[in-house]
């Protein structure tokens, strides 16, 4: 596989695909649609667990473990549920070397089953809320698959609560969109615009479903992470009901929300170039990469013990040392610009004689983003490095979005927009609106975000009155 | 459900079942031999994890994640190993709506998929030793199930490693062999045995299996975690080849190891007593919780403080404060000591008044195990406490475990010793032995211990002359 990628702007998805092949994030598994996390995408979906767990924790919420393999006559107690996910199942017809009496889907998502365990745990008003969360995989069967975006297997959280207003569980709702959102652009630099779903777009038994939509390289939009308040749909579906204050049988009030391995598609595809990934300081694998300089011997004999010092000197960090010997430093600058380490230093024969050392920032490449400065000191200058290209890569993707985010005049100006950009437009909120903008630009509701202007506009489509102004754009 | 439980010596069955579920570690699934790991059973799950994780990731070792489904064909091409899965499989035969053209399994375990991709990345000896571990969850067909202990999907991690040489995948799967013992005696203060699995009892397509071995609250064996030696038997069937320092092409030589959440099972029925679950500290969710004690308002006013004063002068430890008003103390007291708690701090007014507080240890019920202390002093003091329970933990168990193990003089005796107890007797070797000991008492070959005595002795079945002692039990 040669080193060299296609441009983004000559083919983005072919160049989306190599980098995630060459930076070694993933691999195509034997079965179809299905990958293999490597290593090195393991390590940053496992930074992304961390920042999220410890956001979970913070507001009170706990990790448990429910079955993947869920009866299938459960999803048909949902009705809108079951119509929604019954194409993408995959069902378990033999085990143990029987036919099994009652088949069993491969969970592709599991209010199902964690309904009806609330079901028998929750007795009293004392039990609530339920504030739990799960790790885990699911199966989907997508037809069209792409790494990290589409797969049939993907790996996630979801959490479930169960809560004994509406009023608590809607808050609940809200205030899990909030920690997806500060965790994006806070931690992942991926500015992302929350807001609501169209009744359309919407989760397959929700009564409303909100979501962060951000803004990928080519301009389409990606859905990164959504929250639903379930109502007492599933409650009723699953006979989850408590004695409240009054010694009277209620209904409870339930929500889900989820983040997955397609959030790692959003880092690549938001701060990606073409000489491959670039990652957020704070999620990246490895936060620095040294490289010794060394023509032979001798000379690796003076660079080693500085190296090793600056190792200690900003041990806090994650920190990989390449001293491979088989190939050459440019080959390895190559190989870490690849792979979208941060900051690079470079420790070579003369900068142990005038105890310097080169820094390389990967999100500036060439001369601009390079350069020397004394080995004293250097832990100071890698903070404020890291900090810089953290906050740095946020401000260059909100200005893109901001850039590419239109208010189209008409509806002729509407088709233009959205063909490379998205359209912050009035909508009636009618959904055959809603279906004719899709049929004659593939332009979705992504969302209607949480920050509204005030006042009243007309539907860009129609061109009736209109309270509230969408995000529409191609998605993945 | 009463809180009382069926004592160990009366019914150690049917008290372990009641305090997975009293304790809230588990609960049965709606599908047969399936369980839901509580959030109480998932933290304790999560600070296993992480004990471990940090054994595997400072022993050179990354995670990674490989796909749930597997072709069924890829099970046949190990011999051993499909002889072995093939009763125990769940296979999905729908994907999408469609019948699927080649059935998938639900992996039972993943020698044979990562098998293929090692394949694809593994081309040079440059590329050895593959060191990469994995999380995740598996499916076995069990038809007696167990919460914990045996059921149809369960949690686990499985580390796989590719090796240049037979000496060094030798060297690997002892090295694990080692941090699993290490984990075990240390973390979770349960005293195991490690040793090599017989013939018999080996894993399906492995050259050779070890395994920890613990003695359990009735004596019986329980296997706690293995590692297998697969030489080249799975490089063979999914040709993993490299090139190697003379420009040769060679098989790799691999080994696989693993421990579960069936580990959780080892800690309850190692510590556990009459009261409940028992704990080690170093992985207990709540190492201390404190209860405040009052009769009205008022004194509640006065506890409250103390007690939020005594949260953060332990602020280091995992605690929690049981203010629930709708409960007695006493009530606590048990509901505490059911879910194993090492250490209970209670806090009175006459305790604000005479600034003392009372400490409970778990491990030693009664006034035998409760203290009255200056509340000055009182983080050296838990310190102390917890360092001692987890100590004499260990102890217990150990002397436990040297209490039952016998050397019986000839077969008529172990036949008696087995019935309650493990028997530390010579074997020849020869698996008719083997077969016809389990036969007549159903006691099998734990495992052949790393530590032998010198010399030879004669098995204790045939008489023949043998080189080896072996752990014989009956086991879980």
């Amino acid at each position: 596989m040669s080193m060299k990628l296609p441009s983004r702007s000559e083919n983005f998805s072919d160049w989306y695909n190599q980098v995630v092949l060459k930076a070694e994030l993933a691999d195509y598994a034997p079965v179809r649609g299905c990958m293999v996390v490597r290593p090195y995408g393991w390590t940053l979906w496992e930074n992304i667990q961390a920042a999220l767990d410890r956001r979970f924790k913070e507001t009170g919420h706990v990790n448990a473990a429910f079955p993947l393999l869920i009866p299938i006559s459960f999803l048909e107690k949902e009705k809108d549920h079951v119509k929604g996910f019954s194409p993408e199942l995959a069902v378990v017809t033999i085990g143990g070397g029987e036919k099994l009496e009652e088949p069993l889907i491969v969970r592709p998502t599991s209010e199902t089953v964690i309904g009806s365990m609330y079901s028998k745990w929750i007795k009293s008003y004392r039990d609530l809320p339920v504030l739990i969360n799960q790790w885990g995989n699911v199966v989907r069967w997508e037809m069209r698959t792409k790494l990290f975006l589409r797969t049939l297997e993907f790996y996630w959280q979801e959490g479930h609560t169960a809560h004994a207003t509406s009023d608590e569980a809607q808050e609940e709702t809200l205030k899990m969109l909030d920690v997806y959102t500060d965790f994006a652009v806070n931690e992942a630099a991926v500015p992302v615009v929350p807001g609501r779903k169209s009744e359309r777009e919407k989760f397959a038994g929700a009564v409303d479903s909100y979501t962060i939509e951000a803004m990928m390289g080519d301009t389409r939009a990606l859905q990164s992470a959504t929250s639903h308040f379930l109502g007492q749909n599933f409650a009723r579906a699953f006979d989850i009901q408590f004695l409240d204050w009054n010694n009277q049988m209620q209904y409870v009030w339930t929500t889900s929300w989820g983040l997955s391995t397609r959030f790692i598609g959003a880092i690549i595809m938001t701060h990606g170039d073409d000489q491959g990934l670039v990652l957020p300081p704070r999620l990246a694998p490895i936060q620095v990469v040294i490289i010794p300089i060394y023509r032979n011997d001798d000379e690796r004999a003076v660079v080693m013990p500085v190296v090793d010092m600056v190792r200690e000197a900003i041990s806090d960090y994650r920190i990989h040392i390449d001293d491979r010997q088989e190939v050459t430093p440019g080959f390895k600058f190559n190989d870490w610009e690849m792979r979208g380490v941060p900051l690079r230093i470079e420790i070579g024969p003369k900068d142990v004689a005038k105890e310097t050392l080169t820094l390389s920032r990967r999100d500036i490449l060439g001369k601009t983003g390079k350069k020397q400065i004394p080995q004293k000191g250097l832990l100071s200058e890698v903070d404020k490095i890291l900090i810089d290209i953290q906050s740095s890569l946020l401000d260059k993707a909100k200005q893109f979005r901001e850039v590419n985010t239109h208010d189209p005049g008409d509806f002729a100006e509407f088709i233009e927009v959205v063909k490379n950009g998205w359209a912050f437009s009035w909508w009636c909120g009618d959904p055959e609106c809603e279906a004719r903008i899709k049929e004659e630009t593939t332009a979705t509701t992504r969302c209607i975000p949480q920050d509204q202007p005030t006042g009243n506009g007309r539907c860009i489509y129609c061109g009736n009155n209109a309270t509230e102004r969408v995000i529409f754009a191609r998605a993945y």
